[in-house]
């Protein structure tokens, strides 16, 4: 006979195993396939997406998951199974909370409201994009009503992305981190500025493949498992934890946005590359949220990446392929170089310093706009009105300005995660520093296994067994908190800057 | 009210979708996927392939194709959703009379058996291999009695491939395109040979690279619809008529190679492209038999490829890449190069004239296998005996004999498909030739449309509407006979060299 937990796991693999065979029509879209056959390709997703969405909403199921809770309720609470059995019922609540209509209208008002977007940020023309982002905004108002809340309707939004993490949480952690940022980034404005001419110049393509090829390899990305290719936007996708693969996009004129880039996403894969094997094909063999996911692409392109000691490590690598720029760079020069700090318009363009403003002003727009207290046609002018007292620029249209990303075609409540990542990334790399004394020093040396074995212990090999706040307060013994990042910019960009 | 086509034509296209989604899974395995990959992916595969299995044989269907037979029954003969219901009911009887009991060890002897073979081959230890083959001759046999057949169970394999083909019908053809074919041989191995030196050379990856693509555009492979990635063995698959890509194989020391199987599976492709659009998603939309398929490969190979206007026209784009070896190189130099007639091991490697003897050498053996006239362990003396008897040479090992082609790891009754292919070709080019009297020197200025517009017409649109043999009479007036094969054959090589 089996048991109802083994059913479980057998609906489960199916289902992601659909999922991977979706994300490999995904990856194929944006990497080799050719350019006529959009349609069809469209139509295989939605294909293989309405068997996920079946499979996912089937009553049989919630029968299922009853019988689980029951089969395990004589297990202690830590146990696999418990957890398992808790995840697989908040996937299949939230799956059947939301009725099929108002899903069937998000769909097609995102795609819809995607071409629109297109247009009006091509022409920056926000009258065009108005009427659409005030249908978003309807939408995950009743997208919210229908998941449910306790204090606030952008809780319920923002727990797709962040289980457990809440409005009030992320405002306090914003309250404190918005005010340090400011002040460092006037304080840098007025100190001397870094040199990094030697980062543009000509870099051909062939050269850039090999060296971030290296760079990725050396930070502990399989290759035996992965894949790096080239596509418009980078991006990181998993077929399974054995088949995990990014692309990158280079620039022939720029080195930097390759190499970071391809950390980025290998900090991302590594992740996955490194979920809990015990676990495949279950509901917990999946990151633990995306703010976590960041956590790690953040941290291999930030603290690690853009760190000194691999900065010492790489250079001579930098130097291999492109002696005439990089052949007199010294590591304090190449270090100071990459992480420069400059208040800019472009949030996916942004430094370390910078970018969690520009989260926190979306953060703080998209609540207002979720609460009725900004008009949509009040946007424009609310935009650049944070972006003047948080950076001290303005844009010059709103192609710059509040047409700038995809985001609110579709779902509000994305955005924090990007600035979660960033203050999970700093919160570990304090305690690692405590925890593996002589880090700096071996990645000097070109060995970032500690740092890795290091993550897979406390974050991947844990999957979606916890909560990300969970995750967080047993790695860092420690509840998230806003200190980690303040000090970390504060300490590293006080110190480039002789502030 | 869903009439019941409509309900036939819904249930295609998920199915249909499905299959494109399952060949999108294997392209990326043989192209890009990385190593680590391989288990997960086979699962990949199987779940989709289960999912179409189940759809295929579920008994709704079998009352939908009785509906829709009823539906129709007003119809013309000719009409397409009579076509469409009869070709339905022949993959559904096909589908349901072979108990699922049988394909799945069918299934599980072909992956243990392709293993065991790899090993066979490797040593070249033909005993490794007997007990499987043996086995894979009694699964055959129980499917042949499975699927069911009026004079003989070839009749029934054979089916799958070559709807409507008898081994009655295969033997007439084969013996008299025998005699014919070993005579041209010994002739030619009399005659003075012809220089093909210029083939063997250097020639850099990237170059063939451009130059196939440049041959490929050149026939009229759509690579809007199209790509061509780089595999071990050459191959074109199909997502959609959208998206039909092909793959080569390059030898940086010879030339031929690469060009000539992009040719041929560019003439795969182009078939796939031009599949009738207003019957896409249908079971009508697709090539009317291997063995029809194959004779659009050949004829773009070899009747065109190998062809001497083909020959004149491309020189130029060789001494273009690689002035060393084609700069004074004339067109004829380069026709009677790349038609060098040669006795060889390897079916796979073999030209023009030999290539159908190797065919019907296997289809000889295995219906004596089939038949219980030859036992497996006299395979090897048979193939040795037929080799020497037809091509005037014997294997030095069984990997060179009868252990080179993975086919007889599975099913019986593919290789036929193969000369089928050769001889439609020929009969359709020859009728093409009487039809385009200016065929020749548009293809000498480059211009291939005239010919692919013809298959298009004649074969490509009409999809699997007609019996593959309906087909050839329809586009040619004829039923399809040795005679052009022949005479082709003759008429090129007596040429050539002199006979």
């Amino acid at each position: 006979m089996t048991s109802a937990m083994q059913q479980l796991k057998a609906y489960q693999k199916k289902v992601i195993r659909l999922g991977e065979i979706s994300s490999v029509l995904g990856w194929d879209q944006l990497t080799y396939m050719p350019p006529g056959a959009a349609a069809d390709r469209a139509d295989q997703e939605t294909t293989i997406q309405m068997l996920i969405h079946e499979l996912s909403v089937s009553p049989a199921v919630g029968k299922l998951l009853a019988a689980c809770e029951t089969e395990v309720s004589g297990l202690e609470p830590d146990a696999d199974d418990v957890a398992l059995v808790r995840v697989s019922k908040r996937d299949y609540d939230l799956a059947t909370k939301v009725p099929a209509a108002l899903i069937e209208e998000l769909v097609s008002h995102s795609s819809m409201a995607y071409e629109v977007w297109v247009q009006a940020r091509q022409r920056s023309d926000f009258s065009l994009f108005a009427p659409v982002l005030r249908k978003t905004i309807v939408l995950n108002q009743r997208l919210a009503e229908c998941i449910g809340y306790q204090d606030h309707p952008y809780d319920a939004l923002l727990n797709e992305h962040e289980p457990g993490m809440s409005t009030a949480r992320l405002r306090q952690l914003f309250a404190e981190l918005r005010p340090a940022l400011i002040t460092l980034v006037a304080d840098i404005a007025n100190a001397t500025q870094v040199d990094a001419s030697f980062m543009h110049g000509d870099f051909p393509l062939a050269s850039q493949q090999e060296l971030t090829l290296e760079a990725v390899r050396a930070v502990g990305y399989d290759l035996n498992h992965g894949r790096q290719d080239k596509t418009v936007h980078p991006f990181c996708t998993s077929f399974s934890r054995n088949d995990v693969r990014i692309t990158t996009r280079y620039d022939e004129h720029m080195l930097g946005g390759a190499l970071y880039a391809s950390l980025h996403e290998a900090g991302h894969a590594m992740y996955e590359q490194g979920l809990p094997s015990e676990l495949e094909l279950t509901a917990l063999c999946r990151a633990a949220s995306s703010g976590v996911h960041e956590s790690q692409s953040r941290m291999w392109e930030n603290m690690v990446g853009r760190g000194g000691p691999f900065c010492t490590y790489f250079l001579p690598r930098l130097a291999h392929y492109f002696p005439g720029s990089f052949g007199s760079v010294t590591p304090e020069q190449l270090y100071r170089a990459v992480n420069k700090v400059e208040p800019s318009l472009i949030r996916v363009e942004a430094d370390e310093v910078t970018y969690n403003l520009h989260i926190i002003l979306r953060f703080e727009l998209e609540i207002a706009m979720l609460e009725g207290r900004l008009d949509v046609d009040d946007l424009p002018d609310a935009w650049d009105a944070a972006m003047q007292e948080m950076l001290g620029i303005t844009p010059p249209t709103d192609s710059e300005g509040c047409l700038q990303d995809v985001h609110w075609s579709g779902g509000f409540g994305s955005f924090p995660a990007y600035s979660i990542g960033n203050l999970i990334a700093a919160q570990l790399w304090n305690k690692v520093q405590t925890e593996l004394p002589n880090l700096s020093a071996s990645i000097e040396n070109g060995d970032c296994s500690p740092l890795l074995n290091w993550l897979r212990e406390k974050v991947h090999s844990k999957g979606a067994k916890l909560f990300p706040m969970d995750l967080v307060l047993h790695a860092t013994a420690e509840p998230l908190n806003s200190r980690y990042l303040i000090d970390y910019l504060n300490g590293k960009y006080r110190d480039i800057y002789g502030l």
